[in-house]
């Protein structure tokens, strides 16, 4: 119906006048004034240091909310705004002013920065999206077989903090090739049938590497957000290669791109309203993302909301996109599989939580308690002898890991249950990775963000039977740095642990041999450079974990 | 992983830093300065006079865009705004300070308010939604069968300016009640069973009237949004009167509700992303709503984004919502079943098309060019000896009504097509509502948005099979006001007419046989008061038209 020529006379009510007014009266207020040239200044640090964990709206989601209204609710004043950015807090807020990342002139700019409004992001158009897309090597000039007979035992190693990818022969142990990247990688994927590999850089850049080239390169990439933490591609029967999705955090929404030449052919939007207090949330992120092998189906991970989207992605070509929107728990972080594949495991890290979405039935299977800021990665898979097939995850802010019974059919008693926590030694947590491998015995977790030294440069070995500790596996001295991220080679005969310092000197990469637990290969030069997370093409393919 | 503890030391790019630039230097820039009182005034005045075709943001829809920019950018200044607002377009945007419903003062006041940034709209809490609703008869205290036998041929007739919903016996053509709804009642629907008839306002509100009392009077209300323009019910076997749902114009969302208390259950966003340029859109309102009968499922109509949504309801109560998201057209806007129900037609009416979804594969199925700016109400379906099922919509832009063909199985050379032009005679569109019946020979229209005083008192009837006009009804001389909405009763032995005239003064319901067309009943009575909407129980709870 037209409504222009109606007689409408009614009235918006008192929300919208009483708003005007709020909004008015803010204008009015006296708030901190900043230049052109501090404001950008100021945003961008936000952007770099503050904006993961507390939003680029500063709603708050790990962090606090840092609205100036939020602040001023509390009593913070720019002394006590400096105080917390300089001093940290020991919930988690780093130190950013002790530890020398901050100057005292930039930490007073972002506390007046905090008592102003939050400048609304930009948008990303579609138009800058396809402007920045770059095939560097069309389908037709790739190879049409593996120049590597072992191509399938590469390594993807994330240099994090220079922006890059290394290709590492995990059989001959050789680096093939260093591969610009995106700023700061968060994570590295590989295509259903493993030939390519896509990497997503914190500045939303994502870059897809054809593993079958003599000189394993990049052949294409594209940058689809401002900010991005997740990419996955198509894996079901009939799909294999043909779609990536990037999950972005700003704008908040996912990016459907072409599997081979990250063309990109479709977004939405998934600001959202949070599941439980139904409220709208603009930044609602994707925190992460897995692929289905069963069905042509993607787990989208929607922190702020703390939704569960399963978007069936079998009629992208026909305009259609499908996605079971379910409600679970905030703030939804990473996981992975069950060793079935059937039960995909998330942390909700603010509730100290576990979901379990069952992807066959469609829906929240069971919500499970954990410890303290539970960050599992990907998980660790144990067919365990009692309790059967089990999923483990290390905790940020606890020394204990925790085991959950993943069998529902044929062990019903110990399902959706923490049925073993593992203590690990010496106080806090600090783990971000566990890992083991179906042809290794140990479960290896790490502590890279425990503030105790020792901690940092240790891997800690258990069996996976009996959950003892086996050894604790120590950075050689010579090399600085801490410890992060276990990866098995293909067979599960070794695994490899990065060495994580700061860029401005280089770091290593360990080669343990999973039998004797003996520091076999140390991966060294002047390229080792923030070593983090290590994908192996066969595991991250088989979603061996 | 935990970015605080990362050195992050990358850019938001030239982006963040040349927006954050711009939104400074509008801060800086000279527009017309408002009182908080005058910025009440005119953002009340916007909402109700110009949102609608404009959207709360001001970004266009019907009406193109109304930022400062785009105003800028047309070198509008503010006389120039004025005598577009005073004048009017022909493109149909009316002309306000003409018809003396803005003063000179007030258009001033919007011309200046126009070049102001749009003030954000508020946002709905949930609180404030469950704080609104009121269940003034629980089920308990509900009656067990229907007070009237034929209650199934009761009218629910919206009496649109004045905010009410008046509810009149078909049978015996009484009054059983008048209740107050929501401001400028937009629509009536049924759930399955007929039993309750459902309102939604212009100002969001929803009420639930039960039919089975004595006197017929709602026995819930809610207000979910500031301002929407749909609502249905779960009409699914199994599911019958189990839920209602309203799609928002703003806050944009759909709202799923208890359907027999309107208790709020949950709601979704609609924000997203336009389905052709795929940049984002904020204010993606729900322009309309179907359900069907044979599957869990909602049809919901994104306006801006020109994505048609099925909404699949089946697990509203184990908290998952699942949503294809089918790339259409825009803008869009209503639309209704084919003879079949499997096909859902509606008019995206700024292209001039007809979108056609397949609601049994869930896909697009066809999108057939039509005249322009198609306005459909729900259609009219025929059944014709040659062209098989059709279903035919009016126009408001011009004076022909087009009839497609819905059969791609028997009639498979008319699927998709206009098979037929129906010319009204005079200049011009300003169709609303076509209308049919199963046991009439007739297609009615009307033409209330024509400028031509006898056209808008006039109904055209055609012969349903030769398409020939066969008579022009016109409301009698006594009675002021427009011809408006043509309705059946319940078995199709007649129709009704509003006529809709100003608020200040009563106008009638015409009845007329269908068998002689001539008129055999008038509603008066000073109740009458800009009566629109007709909607039979039967016709409604059947989807028949």
């Amino acid at each position: 119906m037209k409504v222009a020529k109606k007689l409408v006379t009614g009235l918006l009510g008192a929300a919208l006048v009483s708003f005007s007014a709020a909004t008015l009266a803010h204008a009015e207020e006296d708030v901190p004034k900043l230049t052109k040239e501090e404001m950008q200044k100021a945003s961008r640090i936000f952007f770099d240091r503050c904006a993961g964990c507390h939003g680029m709206l500063r709603k708050g989601a790990t962090g606090p909310a840092l609205t100036p209204e939020a602040l001023k609710k509390k009593g913070l004043n720019i002394p006590a705004i400096e105080a917390f950015i300089y001093n940290g807090t020991p919930g988690g807020m780093p130190d950013w002013g002790k530890q020398g990342v901050l100057t005292k002139d930039e930490i007073h700019l972002l506390a007046k920065f905090l008592l102003n409004p939050p400048p609304p992001p930009p948008l990303l158009t579609w138009k800058q999206i396809n402007d920045s897309w770059k095939l560097y090597v069309p389908l037709e000039k790739r190879p049409k077989k593996a120049a590597n007979p072992h191509w399938k035992n590469f390594f993807g190693v994330i240099l994090r903090d220079v922006g890059k990818v290394a290709i590492i022969d995990g059989t001959t142990k050789k680096l093939l090739n260093i591969v610009n990247t995106g700023f700061a990688v968060h994570i590295l994927r590989t295509s259903k049938s493993g030939r390519y590999m896509y990497s997503i850089g914190r500045d939303g850049k994502a870059t897809v590497i054809d593993l079958w080239m003599k000189k394993p390169d990049k052949v294409a990439e594209v940058k689809v957000c401002y900010d991005a933490r997740s990419i996955d591609t198509s894996k079901y029967e009939g799909y294999e290669d043909k779609y990536a999705v990037v999950g972005c955090y700003w704008p908040p929404a996912f990016v459907i791109l072409d599997g081979k030449t990250l063309k990109p052919i479709t977004r939405h939007a998934t600001s959202d309203y949070y599941y439980d207090t139904k409220d709208f949330v603009r930044e609602a992120r994707v925190a992460s993302i897995v692929a289905s092998h069963y069905d042509p189906l993607w787990v989208l991970n929607i922190k702020e909301a703390g939704q569960v989207w399963l978007v069936d992605y079998a009629n992208v070509d026909k305009g259609t996109i499908s996605i079971d929107m379910i409600d679970a728990e905030r703030y939804l972080h990473d996981g992975g599989w069950d060793l079935s594949k059937r039960y995909f495991l998330v942390a909700a890290n603010m509730r100290n939580k576990v979901v379990v979405i069952d992807t066959k039935e469609k829906k929240l299977e069971a919500i499970v308690k954990v410890g303290t800021k539970p960050h599992p990665g990907r998980g660790a898979n144990i067919d365990h002898p009692k309790y059967g097939p089990i999923w483990c995850t290390g905790h940020i802010g606890e020394n204990r890991i925790a085991c959950i019974g993943t069998d529902p059919e044929k062990h019903p008693q110990y399902a959706w249950k923490v049925v073993k926590w593992i203590e690990m030694p010496g106080v806090g947590g600090g783990n971000l990775f566990v890992k083991t491998n179906p042809n290794s015995k140990w479960l290896l977790a790490d502590r890279p963000l425990n503030p105790d030294k020792n901690l940092q440069r240790s891997i800690f070995v258990f069996d996976k039977n009996t959950f003892e500790l086996v050894k604790t596996l120590k950075v050689p001295s010579d090399i600085p740095g801490r410890a992060v991220h276990e990866e098995y080679n293909k067979d599960g005969s070794e695994f490899w642990i990065s060495v994580w310092g700061r860029k401005d000197q280089p770091t290593a990469i360990l080669i343990y041999d999973d039998k004797t637990l003996q520091l076999k290969n140390v991966i060294k030069g002047d390229w080792v450079r923030t070593p983090t997370g290590k994908f192996n093409v066969y595991n991250t393919m088989k979603d061996i974990y």
